[in-house]
């Protein structure tokens, strides 16, 4: 990409994420080039879809969270891990709201630009999620794609006013679900 | 209500519980009108706001769901009368798409057609789950309000194609979580 061709696309994606940060993913493209001073066909040209223009700005997150899910893979009992994680994987996705939707939508649609990392992220998840199993930690029969699920949940409970005052408590009410209590090791400290 | 007033109020409610149905809670009051071939004026004059026309449709089930949480009070364990009524709820909102989105803002908005139902529904399932906590089977730690988030979560799932396969496993796995393991009576068995 050329230097001015890179340096609009990063002023687009600036001025995107500001609106997508104030009114949520449902923003209207057009608004978005308006605020960044170019036509919605030049906004278009740059991210095709709705998809396309979020999967450029979460995609450091994403990546993000993956590398933190191989970070817990190996430090920490397997359900701190797991706890760990699904804390930071809500906390990320409630930045943004609306995304929870785009990214439920996405897991099962190969067309969508937030397919692959939706997957990547679902995989991370469902790795730590086994170790946890294997430890005996864990409900044997939830799976990654359960895992997913309860995210997106919790991530759309966060994204609704009247509810998001009960978010992080359930968020503790969810993770004892998936945790086999009275497994966690506490017998041995 | 005259009788001709109330036939043309009972031919609105047909076809936007139809539109509905089809389209979810989002759907055009505009197409809705069009459908019922009155004016968009009209259908606003009957149902001024779209909470206002969800109450009217909705508003035998919500009583429905309430007297049913009265009967569950009376027959049944505890907890069992509880994971059913939630279960009723969770079932009955997953019919009209988006509803859960309507009824999360609803709650805390006075000024919606929908409040006095929402709030009669958190109550009602509120002393359910206290009949269940008194029994020694609930989690002390959640209130009708948790309660009432945790119900519009999995009417959210429910309504999510992707994500839908997997809300009967994830309702279970939920009403665990609110139930407190081992002592749900089976020692008397």
């Amino acid at each position: 990409m050329r230097a001015d061709a890179r340096k609009n696309r990063d002023h687009l994606l600036a001025v995107a994420g500001a609106a997508i940060t104030e009114q949520g993913v449902d923003v209207s493209l057009r608004d978005i080039a308006r605020r960044a001073d170019v036509g919605l066909a030049t906004l278009l040209r740059h991210f095709p879809t709705r998809e396309a223009l979020l999967e450029a700005l979460l995609h450091n997150r994403f990546e993000e969270l993956t590398r933190k899910a191989g970070e817990f893979e190996t430090s920490g009992s397997p359900e701190d891990a797991l706890v760990s994680w699904l804390r930071d994987c809500v906390a990320w996705t409630t930045e943004y709201r609306g995304v929870t939707v785009l990214m439920a939508a996405a897991i099962d649609d190969t067309e969508s630009a937030l397919h692959a990392s939706c997957v990547t992220l679902r995989a991370a998840g469902a790795r730590l999620l086994t170790r946890a199993q294997e430890a005996g930690t864990a409900r044997s029969d939830v799976d990654g794609a359960d895992l997913f699920a309860l995210i997106a949940m919790l991530a759309w409970l966060g994204d609704q006013p009247s509810l998001a005052p009960r978010a992080d408590h359930l968020f503790e009410v969810v993770a004892d679900a998936i945790l086999v209590r009275g497994a966690s090791g506490h017998a041995e400290g």
